[in-house]
């Protein structure tokens, strides 16, 4: 397994004191597991960071002692990671931590409030409020680490670009292998089997196998129907690769492919590559999903299409930057996309009672435009 | 797939009801998944509830109203559902729904405070005071659902049974098939391969194949060591039948077991063995954790027993009741076991460069004493 070079993490620990900075933080208490790997290297189930200007506070249990240790002198240890035992309680740890910053000012101390949960946070401002020294006070922050995430550094892009190539040759047997009269449940337990064989740590979310008129939803679970002539089949699965998730989509046809089976493929064929080759640098992400959203109107079918055009692949299998359409009640701030940004393009075309197809691909926005991690044909199958 | 009769559904109604009025709650904001599946059989991914004295509002978006629909005179509808449509945002719709609620004297709706986010609640708290009626205060709450979730009823024992069997017809399998010079990874390929196979949804968690030295992480993740001859092997592994998590765990030994590796062998088994049968409706969960550590105190290893003796299996694999050491941090609320409760009992050993032993079996307090709903041999296994 591999791990982001030290050098890489200070960069990542630099991005963060500037964005405390700017909101003049002292401090920021991050308690998201994702954001701490992101910061650490750490990719056990307890663990937390406050983050100051100059000092990185890691938070665990005995459980981990060891591995904290020897990654020290390592090429990947984090650098400058103190770390601070738990005995008992995190959440009095932490409260201690926080309290030991520092005396004089009262020290502003950020929390990342959509994963601090409310019972939480009221335990730590009770705890705070009866410390001794310093009185810090608790601010609500949104993003600061995520917003980072966003933007992949080297180290992320390598291991996004093998993820991407082995779930690509993942797809290739799967789809070589595709027979009909299979059970989606069947099918479905092959692909993570492939998954895992393919050196992915484990799926990155629950395979999806709908067949018939089950690929008219989005997000149906495989069940007992077998694969039969004429359906169109969806399949969307993905792997967690040295913590990083890839995502693929393609729709197959048993048998050959009738005429309303061809015209909604390529309908979607056509959305995908429209919004593929609508990314570049600098552009919003709310075009890149209008280009999906007008191929399919173009198409007749706008209404057919029901969800947002892709997501963030990181750390995480849906992060920032949301491919979705512009709307009053979505947040539009980092509307423009940057190089190092990698996102699912997957349009869809859905219809009840008959089926439907989707299209997906995982992206890397470059200096040059966007490079397709991604590489199976889109053509049709038919199996 | 199977789901809760209706009338098991129609008595979680009624106890969290009673909660509610013994509380002065008008209502309760339920977002936690599995507390929303508890109530209304809904598995899908985005839902909420509000539960009053006398409504059940369910709030989800269009993914799911077909679903919801389809469940409509089924013997395992939700009693009294109503479907309330999200066309945009989650958070807005509940808020609307809440402040629709009443007017009149201000209503006191409560949340789950462990599981709603600071960011969450602040939204809902500006949004609800900007609302013309009522203006209902949010009062923070703790496990009133999870409460109720701990005693199983008719139709939940059922399905943890049924999982149990068929997670012990796995372990018998995979115990069968293993060889030495395998690795861990591909052991845990195999198992969990198995566990689909059986007619699972998923793993419960990362299977836990541990070798060698490894075997004295209790969290060890499968690498590439390979199982050789004189390994303890620790085999940790659990499966989600009908929404239900069952979890067992055996350590066997490659080749013929050395007299320490069956010393504390025999210890383990020795205390899995006195905690099984301290349980009993009535007992404390304190002093079925007690009986298992002062066995191994006896057996002088009392510091090689580092974690918790079980927790509770469900719809989550670690959920109430906690059977862990008497502390004085621990919540000592509902400490007598009650029957219907199943959790795990899993003492272990592991000593620091040398190897460990970690024995789990799943039981049921019964009006008679406990049933042991997994069945697979603890005599020591060499393989």
């Amino acid at each position: 397994m591999s791990h982001a070079p030290s050098e890489a993490l200070s960069r990542r620990h630099q991005t963060i004191r500037a964005a405390l900075a700017a909101q003049s933080l002292d401090a920021l208490l991050v308690s998201a597991l994702p954001n701490v790997l992101y910061l650490t290297n750490f990719r056990g189930s307890s663990g937390a960071v406050v983050l100051t200007a100059d000092r990185l506070l890691f938070i665990t249990d005995s459980r981990y002692f060891t591995s904290i240790e020897d990654t020290r002198g390592t090429a990947y240890e984090c650098p400058g990671l103190e770390l601070v035992r738990v005995e008992s309680s995190y959440d009095a740890k932490i409260a201690e931590v926080i309290a030991a910053l520092g005396s004089g000012a009262p020290l502003r101390v950020g929390f990342e409030a959509p994963h601090l949960s409310v019972a939480r946070h009221r335990w730590l401002e009770r705890a705070i409020a009866s410390a001794d020294a310093g009185r810090p006070e608790l601010v609500p922050c949104d993003g600061i680490v995520e917003r980072a995430r966003a933007v992949k550094d080297r180290y992320e892009i390598s291991v996004l670009k093998e993820a991407a190539r082995r779930l690509s040759e993942v797809a290739t047997t799967v789809f070589a292998d595709l027979q009909r009269g299979r059970s989606e449940r069947d099918v479905a337990l092959m692909i993570d089997w492939c998954i895992r064989r393919a050196g992915f740590e484990r799926s990155a979310f629950d395979t999806i196998v709908a067949s018939g008129p089950n690929a008219a939803l989005p997000h149906a679970r495989p069940g007992d129907r077998l694969l039969a002539v004429g359906d169109l089949v969806v399949l969307d699965f993905g792997g967690v690769y040295d913590s990083y998730c890839v995502d693929l989509t393609r729709t197959v046809c048993v048998g050959p492919a009738g005429e309303r089976e061809r015209q909604v493929h390529a309908a979607v064929r056509h959305a995908h590559d429209r919004a593929v080759s609508a990314v570049a640098s600098g552009v919003s992400r709310f075009d890149v999903d209008a280009a999906a959203r007008e191929a399919l109107a173009e198409a007749g079918m706008a209404e057919a299409f029901g969800h947002g055009t892709g997501h963030g692949l990181g750390i995480e299998v849906h992060e920032d930057p949301r491919i979705v359409r512009r709307r009053a009640d979505v947040d539009a701030r980092d509307e423009a996309l940057s190089p190092g940004m990698v996102f699912t393009v997957e349009p869809g075309a859905y219809f009840a009672g008959w089926g439907g197809v989707r299209i997906e691909d995982d992206v890397l926005v470059t200096d040059q435009g966007v490079e397709v991690l991604t590489s199976v044909t889109t053509d049709l199958l038919e199996i």
